[in-house]
């Protein structure tokens, strides 16, 4: 489904919602309007981070680190996590250098499609994560998992669907 | 080419060009050693922005500001630059959404591969850049132009070829 109709479905909802939410006091609404951007639940942060898989992390670490003289950081092992990662310090956020460790690492397939790297997702901080989980949800934002799972950096993540991000891998960080 | 090969010829130039350099003080180099990471000449900076191809920008932009309750600015038409742009304010940077304006956007052939949309560059600040393109040409990172253009944000701008960074296209921004 593309994130148009996604998109279309949710606000079709979410405004359906808030007729009913909005009907004569008198009346006891039996379905709650969803929170507006202003919910209290949960909000949107900073930009923890960009993603890249690449091919070569050694290689790619010494293009930031030794061409565009960035601060890099050393290569890490994450076998919990199937990838080898590098950090980029920008200052503001980080590049996150991914590469694949193991049989079963989950960026194998995006490599496999993007031989010589590319940008895998973007990850986003959130205060409250099960709470965006549910709202998102229920606006027909579908995460990847129902529940949160420990990330790289030790922290709860959740991914969202990129059909319903506009072709984005959006990652959620509850920081 | 690969950034394998081009990052391989680059450092045996550098290396070469370091023992040029290092010969006994009796001779006179010819060549000068390229500038390393401590460079006086130009200095990397923040991330300035994410770049997002988008094929429903008004969709994308109720996307960010209705559901994940983000910062987001009005669209701008850009018809000298081929594109509508929306900004996503995150705190300490910011996403751009692009979305074709006109017959020859430069994004045109990247949404015709991506029809969903998908993340289309990095931007990422430098002190210096005409600097910046001298010395990168000089490792054979190659940039798109030989001069940096204004860019969107009336900044002097100069993109890198993206089998020379990894597979991904980098902006770089004077700022």
């Amino acid at each position: 489904m593309s994130i148009t109709s996604q998109l279309g479905r949710a606000f079709q909802r979410t405004a359906a919602q808030r007729h009913i939410a909005t009907r004569p006091f008198h009346t006891t609404p039996t379905t709650r309007s969803l929170p507006d951007k202003n919910s209290p639940l949960w909000k949107l942060g900073r930009l923890n981070h960009v993603a890249i898989a690449v091919p070569e992390i050694d290689q790619s670490a010494a293009f930031y680190r030794d061409i565009m003289g960035a601060d890099v950081s050393e290569k890490v092992a994450l076998p919990e996590h199937g990838v080898y990662t590098v950090f980029v310090n920008l200052g503001n956020t980080k590049l996150e250098l991914l590469h694949p460790y193991g049989d079963s690492s989950p960026i194998a397939n995006f490599l496999g499609k993007n031989k010589q790297g590319g940008i895998h997702h973007i990850c986003i901080e959130v205060d409250n994560i099960k709470a965006a989980i549910k709202e998102l949800s229920a606006r027909k934002i579908r995460p990847l998992s129902p529940e949160p799972k420990i990330g790289a950096h030790n922290k709860p993540v959740v991914f969202l669907h990129p059909k319903d991000c506009g072709g984005v891998l959006v990652e959620l960080e509850e920081s």
